[in-house]
């Protein structure tokens, strides 16, 4: 039977501390896909938005979604439900939420998410991950090796080189860095998925994909979508000054890449891909 | 003539510390949309995607967001370029990126943000606040006043009230207050909209909006998904630990909320609204 996702997930993780390291277990914030479907009183049904977030709250997501897009208000709304069908795998019935409302489908905006997979078989992170295995293949193990000196001067680095970030403390910034710890080049965005996409979009169109040999490090949480970007990319190693999601450290264990959080200071937290930090 | 839009944009804004308020510059983070456009040689266009993100090395955001999404690589691109059409009014000018592909479109995914404004006129901020006018008031002047003290007390009431974060250190959190500092909903997501969403769900299933007498306080940024998310719910003070970007004071000045932010310690930053704040 499916047992409902709650809101941390508990892995094991390789703590480094400078020259040290320990196995521990660790919480992390769980992230899983939510489809919202609409229905109306004539049987029409329609998925409005699927979206990555924690379980838990899951109609109050629903409702102050649609309220926030305009969609539909409290009265509208007759009914908040999971969709527990059986045609769905046990792991997605928490997946999904169905909204029946008192009237008609409202005019409905287009889909907030590309990482759409069939809302025929329900939406689950393992399922995400199944559609990204399509068209990206694994990372090769390949020759990238780093030591927890270089790591430990990213994000110094990468502060360094952001420029608009000194201004304005307003924004997430991406920095691509070689094996030795050399900035290639640093980009910032007041989205953080935009500030990866600039840093991809500059490797891409300088002729450098697949980054075979490099690191990303973003200052902020790494996330699905952040990762999902770096496999695409090709990039072995991707660091970050916060905390990853459950599902990114799954992304980063199947498709074979090192994802390091928590980076501060002489430690940090290797969440996959340990064998990648020499010494 | 269209000036381009910076990274940064400078406006006033008050400062308060401890009991004192000064006026001062500020700069913050440029946000504006961006919308996509795919050609093909025989001349089928589309627009892919429309998103908020700060102007600069937007060439690269589109290149690196087609890669990451599987729509096209380097080799299929054949030219990237700023819509500059006449008929694009001058302040869309450099919010438009067309990408013209050496082969045939791809199968294209739905488009990603729901606040579309007519792809026929451009985006731009101004374009996309109008739209919002469409369906949103501004938020009425009323009775809600706050004091600075009430203000600063809210980060830790907000983090007191985080269980999940404090476990993992990985989500955002979006709390709703009484005018005098007392906690009424606290919400987490890895998605800080969600957190928002969930927050505004949480106050319509139980009746309460529009939230006219309460105050948000968010964990991270204000953009303007957020701040659209407060309007849409009534919430006339939004507060936050970090910075706002351009967009986000630009909606509160326009709608009449108040927007705080940087707010730590006994000090914060007021970009919009400063009226509602006594003392």
């Amino acid at each position: 039977m499916s047992e409902r996702p709650g809101p941390t997930t508990r892995i094991r993780i390789t703590e480094l501390s400078g020259s040290s390291a320990r196995e521990r277990r660790d919480d992390l914030a769980t992230e899983e896909p939510l489809e919202l479907r609409l229905t109306a009183p004539d049987g029409t049904r329609r998925t409005v938005a699927i979206t990555m977030r924690t379980p838990g709250h899951d109609f109050e997501l629903a409702a102050g979604f649609l309220h926030g897009e305009g969609l539909a208000r409290h009265e509208d709304i007759a009914s908040i439900a999971y969709c527990t069908d059986e045609d769905l795998p046990p792991e997605a019935r928490y997946n999904t939420v169905t909204v029946r409302l008192r009237g008609p489908l409202p005019d409905l905006p287009a889909l907030d998410r590309h990482f759409l997979t069939s809302s025929a078989c329900g939406v689950c992170g393992s399922a995400s991950l199944d559609a990204l295995r399509d068209r990206c293949a694994a990372v090769p193990r390949g020759s990238l090796k780093l030591t927890p000196e270089v790591l430990y001067g990213l994000p110094d680095a990468l502060r360094a080189a952001q420029g608009v970030f000194g201004k304005t403390g307003g924004l997430h910034a991406a920095g691509l860095f070689s094996a030795d710890g050399t900035p290639m080049a640093v980009r910032e965005d007041v989205g953080r998925h935009n500030a990866v996409d600039k840093l991809v979009g500059w490797a891409s169109l300088t002729g450098r994909l697949p980054l075979a040999e490099h690191v990303l490090m973003v200052s902020g949480r790494t996330s699905y979508e952040i990762m999902q970007k770096a496999l695409a990319a090709g990039v072995p190693v991707v660091c970050a000054v916060s905390a990853p999601s459950s599902l990114a450290v799954e992304l980063a264990r199947e498709f074979g890449l090192t994802l390091v959080g928590f980076l501060r200071g002489e430690r940090c937290n290797v969440y996959a891909g340990a064998e990648r930090i020499i010494g």
